[in-house]
């Protein structure tokens, strides 16, 4: 069960209500975002189901929620939550466009870059400055010089800033910089991180693991909300199979999955998605027709000479063109006559 | 190494070909269709690569392939392959929509998803009269009685039919009531069954089979045309993966890659491919936008009572709002006007 | 249900059954071997339920079992079935060793394996003579000459033919010369197949496809032993997963899952398995620590030119010394002295 | 190229070493173990190729590597690595085994299960204080109160601790009880984890992540040697696939793999790999089969009131009864007599 706080509730209120399910041997998860205390009951199944806590002072409403994740859910929130990052809607009517190089590289590099998504009508510039690798001896990325570079080139543009944090150490650094944070496929299940970042005071783009399951993803999710984090965006980057021929599987599957289950909004990786340049136009549109809330898009402007994902990235050129096909298909399921 | 044969080239000049070719120690792979003929070359590969071959009397071209897979590759054909099925196109500018239910259970139920499914604008009537099921017990199918049905049913309609073979011994009998044979998913790699429905004389649906590869699939799509079939039409029913949510993977990168890699026209079926009704509709979508030349989808007239498959089974008025949606979405991707 | 006819029952007896089954509405699926005659019986669960058998004239016992598949289960039958091939015994104490080449590619080369094989200890030659290939320009294996060759050198050195039959046409030209038929992995899903090879007085091993559960690999071993045959034998050879280091992921696991749920010999590929030489022998000494009943490896004597599979054979002197190991290992876990 | 520094030398011989490659334009990654110094370069591969350092004043050797993890390879140290745990040997001619529940849970729970598993003759004693899970509802583990619980319980059986570490924050916590530190399967690409555990000298095991290749986990070891740890142990504990019988997939041949490819030693976790406690017994004679160095299995006195894996758990009578069998097993292939 999960008990809504009204907005204006006192804390005593609050220690009321903890005191009532206590009493009663169950224990209890605390969840205090900036506009709402939200108030978890654990503990035996059939006990829970004999609390009657909506009638107590300073309580909003009660949800009981059979999933384990209960604040992603669709259940808790029958709404879609759009995530507005200072006027820029994720989740609302229109795609929201992330993209940029896979690494920051230098500022000539990325100004370039931020210049040439813009002007295409993206809203976000991503780029890593701390990069995961696979290997130690491999570039690592340009860390907080990175950033510097990351929000100069977007501000110079008017773009947000989308960036992956690796570390809780960093997590402060990084927000300095982010509008969004983003939490890494290998770091999914690095439940310190997750709980962390919902700290943060940003909103926080989870990617799925290479092998995780829908589940699994909402929960890694309701890791984040319930530090008090509302602002949660799902990414789908594709997902670990015996393919080859492919970089992994892109699972669109999983966008209509996650509308089904939960009130969050979902974009797509078709870049990472696919590791293939001529797949990501085919693979764009047909995330936005499965209905996905936007794209995250590697673009280069040289891709041949990139330190890393080269083969996966878009030209600018083709990066506008696939722009343009994908705000004609959103037009059309919007039913815009211009479509 | 393929040499294709001028149309109205003579037996003996197809003989002086292969002689030249066994001259050189190579050995030869004929493939006889209804309006062409084909060797191939097969044996060392710089053997092969000394060969001099087009100016041969009777010689149209000859081709220079590197993947295993020959006649299906787009080095061997460069435009789309058209599948015409007595004047209903696969692979054409519109997309075509198999349905119907999973499996032949009387008259009654085959006529009225055979309405159902041609009022909306269906083009084939789909239905299994012969059932691979996992168990020997389950529900086997109606066998040459249902493919009857089929018939009566789809001609009354104006429809086609396609329906599954999974026997070589009764290719024939499914031949004489079919106009598309399907090959099944868990056939995709028996190997007689693809040589002796390409002998069969109609265009064959080759389904991907569970596990297959991308490569995979196009060398058992050779194995059909090399025996002198041109009309192939591959379909991506879902991959099996770890998730459990959905009860395969729909992999729509794959609708790219053959698309790269291959001439012949694919369509998809998101019914089996994600084995939930309620994700029919953002599959078929999806599989569109990506660049699939049809759908095929489980409709049943009542599915809560289907002997097999009823939950991922549309029901007619569903099926209906479906048609509507991707028939917009394939008009605007025309770029026809009244999108 | 499954009613187990007693050895002596009449035909009458046995009419009185099903008359008896389908007056409550309920189906019949028969299964008679050279020693027994089972009546199955299907439809609604709780008619089934109702149903008092055992106690009619001929009837020995009836058995109510859950699962799906009925016969391979352990609930079916307690004890270990042995397979016996003319005085070989596969499930008995002693692991049994199938060995020789991926392809049959000439009397020499045959004998030749034989002959290392033999004096080994191998009690099984294997070889095929109709190889399932992925492409259908490579060497599709010597055909009936194949199997003339095998029976040759088999019975040469007092051994036993195993070998696989990939078509329905082929099992009994197969059957003539072979003495186990084997089921690849490819068609363990090929039902028709398996109905026909089910009747063919032969024992039959049944590999595991690429991406099979253990459950459908045991309704596809019911789909033989439903047609009459006793004698099938699982060989695990790995699974498709998403790791390239190994051709294929072997499942030892797989080896104590069908001893809990089946009464049937199981014995492993770690040739197939693995693919890589190296990893022959202490994969081979995993699966009889597991529990296997046996081995099937692949011997080449000049793997590097082997017209398939070189890199996964072993030369027939790693063979003898992996032969010594497996004894070893095999001695000591049935507790003997010499171990 | 790796180039390694003799045991005495100086700063200024390695300042010396390093200015010379930096010249060349190459790149330098320095690892400071407690007892060697290792140089590793980075950069173009021609430039490396032309590299001679062996002359060099303070170096012992330099090694040419074409893998890019390089410390953990077999081409770097031939022979095997035996970690010493206050004279614990893993790695050498006797298999180590670690034992105990999935999760503290109390005082009792952990000294009953210390005393079962010593007395049946595991080393180590295994337990989680933080536990890393799916949901962020269930129960997260007693922390540093169950770390004093884990010492106490081992110490007052003359066992070892391996307990695992979650979070970079609480490395030095879990150091100063635990005598081996675990990285846990949703941790192996945690890079800052592995990076930070690198340097906290202890031995550190590596699990296997949960769709990660042989390549990726060797990588993910070259993360933690590259920060100064000689003592890296692995652990297979099964890998995800479409297979649900079995909780994961236990992959034994990763075993073969890893003694080719690397120097370190490997253990097997039977328990999580099949998640059935009927088959931890044939995995773990499957694993010492295939040349584990131990294994790792969990013991819980009362498996049906675990809080956590209890389907999975031996009873202490049957651990006792596996350590029988095991320990037979690894005398006769050692070639002992008495086995």
């Amino acid at each position: 069960m999960i008990i809504v706080m009204a907005p204006h509730s006192t804390e005593d209120e609050l220690k009321n209500v903890i005191d009532k399910i206590e009493e009663k041997g169950l224990g209890v998860h605390l969840s205090k975002g900036a506009s709402r205390t939200i108030v978890g009951v654990i503990g035996d199944k059939a006990e829970i189901g004999k609390l009657e806590m909506q009638h107590l002072s300073g309580v909003e409403k009660t949800v009981r929620i059979t999933e384990k994740y209960k604040l992603v859910s669709r259940e808790f929130k029958k709404n879609n939550t759009i995530v507005n990052v200072d006027g820029v809607e994720i989740g609302g009517s229109k795609p929201v466009v992330m993209a940029g190089p896979c690494a920051v590289e230098s500022m000539e590099q990325l100004m370039e870059s931020a210049e040439a998504v813009a002007s295409a009508g993206a809203q976000f510039l991503r780029g890593g400055a701390f990069k995961p690798r696979t290997s130690p001896y491999d570039f690592q990325g340009l860390a907080e010089e990175g950033l510097k570079m990351l929000r100069t080139a977007a501000d110079a543009n008017g773009l947000k800033v989308v960036t992956e944090v690796v570390d809780q150490r960093s997590i402060e650094t990084v927000a300095r910089y982010a509008d969004v944070l983003q939490i890494g496929a290998r770091n999914m299940q690095n439940f310190q991180l997750l709980k962390e970042v919902g700290r943060a005071g940003r909103p926080v783009m989870l990617k799925r693991g290479l092998c995780a399951t829908i589940k699994e993803w909402l929960n890694a999710a309701e890791y984040i909300m319930s530090e008090g984090c509302d602002d949660v965006i799902f990414c789908e980057r594709g997902i670990r199979t015996y393919e080859t021929y492919t970089r992994n599987t892109l699972d669109l599957s999983a966008v209509a999955a996650i509308k089904e289950l939960s009130h969050l909004p979902i974009i797509v990786d078709p870049s990472h998605g696919t590791g293939r340049r001529s797949m990501v136009r085919p693979m764009a549109m047909a995330a936005i027709a499965a209905g996905a809330d936007g794209l995250i898009i590697e673009v280069h402007p040289h891709p041949e000479v990139a330190l890393s994902d080269g083969e996966q990235s878009l030209t600018p050129a083709d990066f506008r063109s696939v722009m343009e096909d994908v705000n004609k298909l959103a037009a059309m399921l919007r039913g815009e006559a211009d479509a």
